[in-house]
């Protein structure tokens, strides 16, 4: 919480525990409430913070690393499914609906054409049919990858200019886990194996074989000759568009433009855990305004988010990503804000103080 | 869910998982909002299972334990907080609100007398003021006993008039943890000492002396001249009536009525998961209407809902009583129900059916 504490004339950590050790209940016992309740001060700098026009942006992107049979489940998948959210019967649908978040749907870089008549829904930002295949080549240009971390930007905000204060954002590309293992392994350190799941519902051969396939891509003459350290720990940035789909580097450019404008952002589970990383090696302070919704059921996610220091809000297994374990984790947040704004004080309750 | 799935012309649980199964999202990727709409479903016997008119029953009682200091609180805060509820600036209040709910506030047997004109929230079903002192004697009479019971099921039977099929239950009662970690001790035969924590905050000496106080009141001639085993690992009910407090005798009555209406019931932290334990060895099936809302940071509500077999839903650190875990999980039970009711299939989303 370096850049939310340390500046001039910010509100002190100090008094926004105060107000919340003088609610009426035993000091701490409304636990992650209470350290939520102090983030979420902490960025709208504020005792009385609010949660207004929540929005959740949906990025959707394929990928050349497809090609390779790194998925349980075929590429077409992309497009059917960024449809079917204009149908409003996907998981995403129905949890904004639940959770009154405003959805943009955004093709980034999906492989089909949509019909901006049939598919009004669809926001087009396309900038390529979908990723080059990172086993051989570059997924995408640096060029590329600047325009996607704008289209990112752009749309968060427009969700600011809508009145939001708190963002959710999800993804829809088939073999996304793939780049995001490998994010996790070179951003962390930690061996590959372990970053490497089941994604969409791979057996044992299957995240064996995707292993291979992301091993060998790790270990080709092109990928080795990369740029990959720099500075103490450091991991070039040029790996992003070399591993990324175009989603995630929306994403990621969302996420970095939602902490300049001082928004709370909801981050779901292993390939948005993937962009938070990255944002943070690009801009460390993000993290200062992400909370994380849920830990997934996806191998290696728990251990992604350890090695950011997060602490999940939920832990329900989920796997299904679009965002959609964010998003259950939002009335948790509105919780927190309730408990700060609505819960009676010592002062008031003409309550003999708890210890 | 013994009883859920072995009666005749029951909905069987096939026919609820291929619904589940045909959902548009890849197989089991909703973790457990799967596994939670399937209880649902059970329990309300349908394919289209529906939430209505959620309510929270709050009992409160005083314990003759709390003359001992086993508590950080002191005992006049239970009638405190129980006018407090009045006010509406509770932990339960905000969160009843939040997720609306009816609240319920019944006088079970706290040791105070609430003026029926001031305090008009406050439903008057006091069986004594408080109860008796179990280091010394009986906490109550088993006629006593009987009553409480019954209070927890008129509360019930009361909602389900309203139109409720899914309930909450939350307690005040200052010294409430100590006759739950007898409770949980002597159901599950965890030793004592992992059955003990801080309660509403207790240090470390507090722990020791309570530890001390419940272990004597346990080795005392009057305890174990109780009948305490009774069939295969079965222990005697007359525990209960010795040891328990009237607001967890009431709820642990209302658990009982709930089961027999087919209710759905939220479970909250450790002393409601005590009096569902309790429960439980009166009719085993009361078990398949429970949800657990949540794993409270009381020391030993963790292994207490292993014993139980039960997955709660959150992890958040909270030990406020009153019912606020439990509150807190409702959306995610919402989730479920939406899931199943509100998602797309396969047949209809024209998507690729996933692996």
């Amino acid at each position: 919480m370096k850049i939310l504490t340390q500046g001039q004339g910010l509100l002190s950590p100090q008094v926004i525990q105060a107000k919340i050790d003088n609610l009426n209940k035993p000091k701490g016992s409304l636990g992650r409430l209470e350290t939520l309740a102090m983030q979420i001060c902490l960025v709208q700098q504020t005792l009385s913070p609010k949660l207004t026009h929540p929005c959740h942006i949906l990025f959707g992107g394929d990928h050349g690393i497809e090609r390779e049979g790194v998925s349980a489940s075929p590429r077409d998948v992309t497009w059917q499914q960024m449809l079917n959210y204009g149908r409003g019967g996907g998981g995403v649908n129905m949890f904004c609906r639940q959770h009154g978040f405003k959805l943009r749907v955004v093709d980034v870089g999906v492989d089909y054409d949509f019909d901006a008549q049939t598919a009004p829904h669809i926001i087009n930002r396309k900038i390529a049919y979908g990723t080059k295949n990172f086993l051989y080549e570059a997924a995408m240009s640096q060029e590329e990858w600047e325009r996607a971390l704008a289209v990112g930007a752009e749309q968060v905000d427009a969700c600011k200019d809508e009145g939001c204060n708190i963002i959710c954002i999800g993804e829809m590309g088939i073999a996304n886990t793939s780049p995001s293992s490998i994010i996790m392994h070179l951003l962390t350190g930690i061996p590959l194996q372990q970053c490497v799941g089941a994604g969409s519902g791979l057996n044992d051969a299957g995240v064996k074989h995707k292993f291979d396939v992301l091993q060998k891509a790790l270990s080709s003459k092109v990928t080795t000759s990369l740029p990959t350290r720099e500075g103490q720990g450091g991991v070039s940035t040029s790996i992003f568009p070399y591993f990324m789909g175009f989603e995630m580097a929306a994403a990621t450019g969302a996420m970095l433009r939602a902490a300049e404008h001082r928004m709370l952002i909801l981050v779901d589970g292993f390939i948005m855990s993937a962009c938070m990383l990255a944002a943070s090696r690009m801009e460390p302070s993000v993290l200062d305004f992400a909370i994380f919704g849920h830990c997934g059921d996806e191998g290696g996610h728990k251990l992604m988010l350890e090695a950011m220091g997060a602490e999940p809000l939920l832990n329900l297994g989920l796997r299904l990503g679009e965002g959609t374990g964010a998003l259950c984790a939002y009335p948790i947040v509105q919780s927190a804000v309730n408990m700060i704004n609505e819960m009676d004080n010592f002062d008031h309750a003409q309550i003999t103080k708890y210890f």
